[in-house]
């Protein structure tokens, strides 16, 4: 298949503005057509088109400049022609910043039923009603245009952990076969509603924890010459010393003029890191569902909010903190929510997680641009206890 | 038992601003130490001290001068006296204005498992752990005090429907005798503690709906000059008539200068009829727990918001409302909430419903003020649909 003309003018441009002279880690500015992101970004996850117990002004006052939102669960319901018709997704959730939907490459192999993988795409039943689909790069790509989120992402294979060698080499040539194909579908269908907002396509590397497929996958991709880059297939269960030598061998693979996405990370501890690998962007379900789990992140690591020791806790959730949560309410009174199982306590936490992740993001995206970064690294390690 | 010295000087002063010509209704001001209330005024029920799905701010926002708790709910989780050592209700859960709390009649015989009604009490176990307890009127007293709401509500029994005379008339008697009790430990717990902002203690009129009962139960009840008068045992099952019925024997009994509540009333059909008949306030969980089953109150009647009807709508749930549901998101997309299983369609509905219902009264009350109240109530007629 020859390469497909893949443009999307100055929409995208992604400037970098400082370099951490110490790390990979860098500062940067992402544009959108809905907005300038800026970098490094922990994106929050709204799979259903709705971050978790939050409302979109909620996002707004937190500064989340993108969210995610998923084609797999918005194909099944409401229907992607259904949220076209009503404005596509910005409309459809009245969010005017901007978004990227996943493929639904992972959501196919970890929630659906009987799912078959072929040349073609993946046939799998849904997991609301067992009804049958077939999901191809063409129609992903489909779907994600019928959505009009800023950046779409190319379908995609996810291998589990662990994965046998010549299974994660088939694997990743399949995900590259469906990243051509997910790239010229993308370029006709751009060519054909060019009254609309453009979006990017970024790629996916895999590879599991094989560094030469990881090569090999990046050196394959680069010829399509996307505007953005994501690693998948990692934070499925890996060692983490393996996740962070998979970043460490793709990302100086990688353009260093476009962004790089490292999908499904968001623990406070790898943030960090992960940054100092050159990561631009991150997704993670982490600070939200651990919200609603009852588990928040402090400035000096994890709370349990239904821990019996905060039951007659008058102060706040972390005194570190200016987020409403802590500004107007206890420990003890979240507690109480946590254990009446009253929803007020799932969006406390959500917001002040979300907070949390936020901050984290903006605080080392401060020091890299005042070149302290490395300080700032410490200094994390030193307050943030436990994982 | 002599009648107990109860007195909280002008704090709970009660001011009726304006009389409906036609009707009983009218328009006043109930002062408390957490501010006044416009009434006729509906209450936002908060069980465990939360109003289901929304912040404190959002209360705010929303106009809400007072809201219910429940000091059966309260005693159980997280406990009276840990409530208090937060700094009772209002540090509790953060919230400056006005509080009730219920007494737990009604929840002792709504919720919890074998039940037994003696003289001194009712023993129970509570429907959290099964533990077993025993609630006189002394011990609600100082529950109440504990959480230190602006209104407490004396200890009452409330029947079921349909109850033959003779219970309800025992039942009424022992609720005189419960209430005498709850007068006297209130007046001596308000002496132990005067440092603190005084409580007004409201009685409870029982008699299901025989006339002549609730014309007996508020004729003793009157020897204890308290500063509210509630009527309970209604909206319990009984046939609309029938309770209307009770508002219009009961009223006229009360006296002018001290206000009357509804306990448990809030569809929008029967507000008008009710202030029509001379009741100041309204508490019930209709409202906020329709809301949370997806239905929705609007200016032209009920809307479901799980119908499929809704699936394609672009406009508000109510475009006569400016409510920040209806003003930010499409019909459509609460329908996908809730399709979805979304907390934030229960955080929506819910916010609309109480706009709904605050703004329900409000118009109430102008039109009272304004002498107009039998054109809102006919306008109101013409423009709600169904039940």
């Amino acid at each position: 298949m020859s390469r497909p003309a893949v443009s999307c003018g100055d929409a995208f441009a992604f400037e970098v503005l400082a370099r951490d002279p110490e790390t990979g880690a860098r500062a940067g500015l992402l544009h959108t057509p809905h907005g300038a992101i800026e970098t490094p970004v922990f994106m929050p996850v709204g799979t259903h088109a709705t971050v978790k117990t939050l409302e979109q002004a909620d996002l707004e006052e937190l500064g989340a400049a993108i969210i995610l939102a998923n084609a797999y669960h918005l194909y099944l319901r409401p229907g992607h022609a259904r949220v076209a018709a009503l404005g596509g997704l910005h409309g459809f959730m009245s969010w005017p910043r901007a978004i990227l939907t996943d493929s639904g490459g992972y959501q196919v192999f970890s929630l659906s039923a009987l799912r078959r993988v072929e040349e073609a795409g993946v046939r799998f039943q849904s997991h609301l009603d067992g009804s049958r689909h077939l999901f191809t790069p063409e129609l992903v790509m489909e779907i994600e245009h019928a959505l009009g989120a800023d950046i779409i992402m190319a379908f995609d294979e996810c291998t589990p952990y662990p994965c046998p060698r010549g299974d994660a080499e088939r694997s990743m040539e399949l995900t590259l076969r469906w990243a051509r194909r997910s790239a010229a579908r993308h370029a006709e269908l751009a060519g054909l509603r060019a009254d609309r907002p453009p979006q990017a396509l970024f790629g996916i590397v895999q590879g599991s924890v094989y560094p030469e497929l990881r090569a090999r996958c990046v050196e394959q991709l680069l010829e399509l010459d996307l505007p953005g880059y994501a690693l998948g297939g990692l934070a499925v269960g890996e060692p983490r010393d393996d996740m962070l030598a998979m970043i460490a061998t793709t990302v100086p693979r990688l353009p260093a003029e476009r962004p790089r996405y490292l999908m499904g990370v968001g623990l406070p501890q790898d943030m960090g890191d992960a940054v100092a690998l050159g990561i631009d962007m991150f997704d993670c379900v982490v600070p939200t569902r651990n919200a609603r789990n009852g588990t928040a992140f402090t400035s000096t690591g994890r709370v349990r909010l239904r821990n019996a020791s905060l039951a007659d806790e008058a102060g706040p959730l972390d005194p570190q903190c200016d987020c409403r949560t802590c500004q107007r309410y206890s420990r003890a009174y979240l507690r109480h929510l946590f254990q009446a199982n009253e929803i007020l306590g799932l969006r406390l936490a959500t917001y002040h997680n979300l907070h949390y992740m936020l901050r984290l993001m903006a605080g080392m995206r401060q020091a890299i641009l005042a070149g302290t970064f490395s300080h700032w690294r410490a200094w994390f390690r030193s307050t943030y206890q436990g994982g």
